[in-house]
């Protein structure tokens, strides 16, 4: 399906709270370049889609079990990547206002600061243990990757901003997608940061099934 | 940890009515052995674990957005390897027989036939679309192996076998175990047939973080 000229795309779904999505977000733009195949960054709140599911926390919080487990397999896939670790305080964060910045971020035609921008803000809370539902906090990831805090946090709380924001949330929901990060191709869905390489390899076979390499 | 002389372990924790034991099942002999790592096969039962966490059914079906990722996730898996599959029109299965006689198998220090005998009984699960729980399906997956159908199933009902394989399921409590395939060095637990690879360079390398290749 693809044309000689446009490189196949892949859908990145992100959540800011989310564990596994710090280790997608600080890879993926490495292992899509080196795939040949485009990124669309797409901010969406699990809250909501959890909330619907009847759960009112983080399946890691309610099932201690697995969040035991969770916390450990993290800090291994950190340990790995090289990635600043340091679990944080609270969890999970509420990163409504980070995707709402990030929406601003991905209809921003002129500039590319999404990617950079959700590393800060995965590093504030991931590897800094910091509040990232403060706009204090927020506005320093912005400074920090050139952008005006000011300014974008004032277009981040329009209504239009807003209202985007829950419209990528129900095309999550519509495309099956229930965590993150999650990876789609059309309506190919892949779920977890250790889907990505599959992901990007069904993205350059147009659909059909990857081969593992 | 280990001497020269010999190879280092992982246990093996799946159940049969698990899809992703399914996979792990196929493929756990060929990565150890590539590894030079032994493997101790643990059969468990899942059904108390998640009756513990307020579950009274397989969390794929209590979560339909889950389960129907699951099933086109594993149909992925299974068509990268080869792996016949024909979605059963049970799920879960109940897995019991099965696990009493895989305890039997791992028990028999005269044989090594629990590999052969669960990859029947998986095969007969998620490729035949067969009733693993009646005992007609167990025989024969036992003939196909070539083990007495009649004595081994006789062995399966004694009090002894019972015993062992509450313990062997709480013992999986005890390390942290809340889903399968899964698989422990020590006290180090891995969880998910896509933790295979890091699981056996964990084993090999005694303990150090493992380095992804």
């Amino acid at each position: 399906m693809n044309s000689a000229q446009q490189p196949p795309v892949i859908r990145f779904w992100f959540e800011f709270a989310s564990t596994y999505s710090y280790p997608a977000v600080a890879r993926i733009e490495a292992e899509a370049a080196a795939a040949r195949v485009a990124v669309e960054w797409r901010p969406f709140l699990l809250g909501p889609i959890f909330g619907a599911q009847g759960w009112s926390d983080s399946p890691f919080n309610l099932y201690p079990a697995k969040g035991r487990y969770m916390w450990r397999d993290f800090e291994r896939i950190c340990v790995e990547m090289n990635l600043p670790f340091r679990r944080p305080s609270i969890f999970a964060q509420n990163g409504l206002l980070a995707a709402r910045v990030a929406t601003v971020a991905i209809l921003d035609a002129q500039a590319h600061w999404c990617p950079a921008f959700t590393r800060a803000v995965f590093a504030a809370n991931f590897a800094e243990g910091r509040d990232i539902s403060r706009s204090e906090t927020i506005a320093e990831c912005l400074v920090a990757v050139g952008q005006p805090a000011g300014e974008v946090l004032e277009r981040a709380a329009q209504p239009e901003i807003k209202a985007r924001l829950r419209q990528a949330t129900d095309e999550a929901v519509a495309l099956g997608i229930f965590g993150a990060p999650s990876f789609t191709i059309g309506d190919e869905l892949f779920w977890g940061n250790d889907r990505l390489e599959q992901a990007l390899s069904w993205a350059k076979h147009g659909g059909k099934p990857p081969v593992i390499s």
